[in-house]
């Protein structure tokens, strides 16, 4: 069967996550039911990265079969046709060989995590960053950033229900940005790696906080890392900043760069 | 009484613009029912800009007065906790002498438009952009945007129903700048003026982009303007990508720089 690669943009907060459940609005399942309105009984989709409820994304890559032969452009505006009114939106489309898959052939994932340090309620970006009411400091967050960089055992950083075979994870890049916002303060955490333990972003980035915040020494994220234990995690900061940015491919299926320096 | 200036950003969406009217919901009867819920029977408010339905502001300034002294941190918080669940938010707050007025004070404007080009439906950004399912080049824009630089009579640009005195007005900039967006473009319009006439952003914005879809050649715009007549202009675009960016003042009254550098 034919086999397509699709460039995901969505809003996770409606969905479940990506998963497919039985009786829950997920991801996967809205994009399963546009694909059955085009082919009925096609086989399950697989995704580059399985996000939790309320996450985001901007550059999920998932890959599925169908029996015609599409024009790739044509797939992907009948895919946004039948997911509409569902905040889920294909934005690339192209065809891969047999070889290709979502999941087990990707070489990098990045996500990138909007926090904003401000009193004032959100207003355009409601559940899409993740509001603290106190000011933060970029500086001990990036100096506790770098003791995470590199390769680790992260078990202090992953759900206790993470189902990966090891804790050893590594992180390539977690740079902190600082960007101006009216009446506070935006940072936008850009982390790469290969692949990520469950909740580690979310499990890293609500320890940087308590960094920024003046809470915890930047030693102390060393001493979290090095103790891998769960209890020494800062506290888990919610879904709503997270964001899969992109997923790095060679070649890449879309016809963009090895790894593409995506402005995100 | 003493006056306070508040910085106001807002999501224009579910409101019919900033004025109050009667049967619905605007962003001034917004803010002044929270103020009514501090002190009943205050005067109105005045802001900087009134901005149409549906759009938005990052930085609107507004003036209010009250009976009582109050600390303009705790009056911002006051206001944002009553003007819940709407989106709009109080991002800073100063008391100013009786001789400031938002509007009549007001040195310069700044407005942002967002114009998105790709043909996949937009996921978070629904509502805060213009749309278009066609490509756009940035260049033939910004050489026919160079046309309305300066000081102009902008009856073109200009609603039939403005109200202004005079249709000659002063653009100090307009800056076109092109960012990466999943599966397409999009093109930030940087604009600042003392003042602008109504619905002269949009104007202005729904014109370029026919240059930057092709169909008109930029010295189009030259000869528009120099018609000063409504029926030159292209099609006046949609008001959900339009944001008043910042408003400036000297001295400003939230201790900022004269004329901030905002990164918007």
């Amino acid at each position: 069967m034919p086999r397509y690669a699709l460039k995901i943009e969505y809003d996770g907060t409606p969905f479940s996550g990506w998963q497919r459940q039985a009786d829950r609005p997920s991801v996967q399942g809205a994009i399963e039911a546009a694909l059955a309105r085009l082919e009925p009984g096609l086989p399950a989709i697989a995704a580059a990265g399985r996000t939790d409820a309320g996450v985001h994304a901007l550059g999920q890559v998932a890959h599925c079969e169908l029996r015609k032969d599409w024009d790739p452009f044509r797939l992907a505006q009948a895919l946004n046709y039948h997911l509409r009114p569902a905040p889920v939106a294909v934005v690339d489309c192209a065809r891969v060989g047999d070889d290709f898959h979502a999941r087990f052939s990707a070489l990098e994932r990045r996500y990138l995590f909007r926090l904003v340090a401000r009193r004032a309620p959100m207003t355009h970006e409601r559940g899409l960053v993740w509001q603290v009411p106190h000011p933060l400091e970029r500086a001990p967050m990036q100096e506790a950033a770098a003791h995470l960089i590199g390769q680790h055992d992260f078990t202090t950083f992953r759900a206790a229900l993470c189902q990966a075979k090891s804790p050893v994870k590594t992180l390539d890049t977690l740079e902190i940005e600082e960007r101006a916002c009216p009446g506070g303060q935006e940072f936008r955490f850009h982390l790469r790696a290969r692949s990520f333990l469950h909740n580690q972003v979310r499990s890293i980035v609500g320890t940087l906080e308590r960094v920024g915040a003046g809470a915890w020494p930047p030693e102390r994220v060393r001493d979290a890392l090095l103790a891998r234990d769960r209890a020494a995690c800062g506290p888990v900061c919610p879904p709503s900043g997270l964001f899969l940015a992109a997923v790095a491919y060679d070649p890449d299926p879309f016809g963009n760069p090895t790894r593409p320096a995506l402005d995100i």
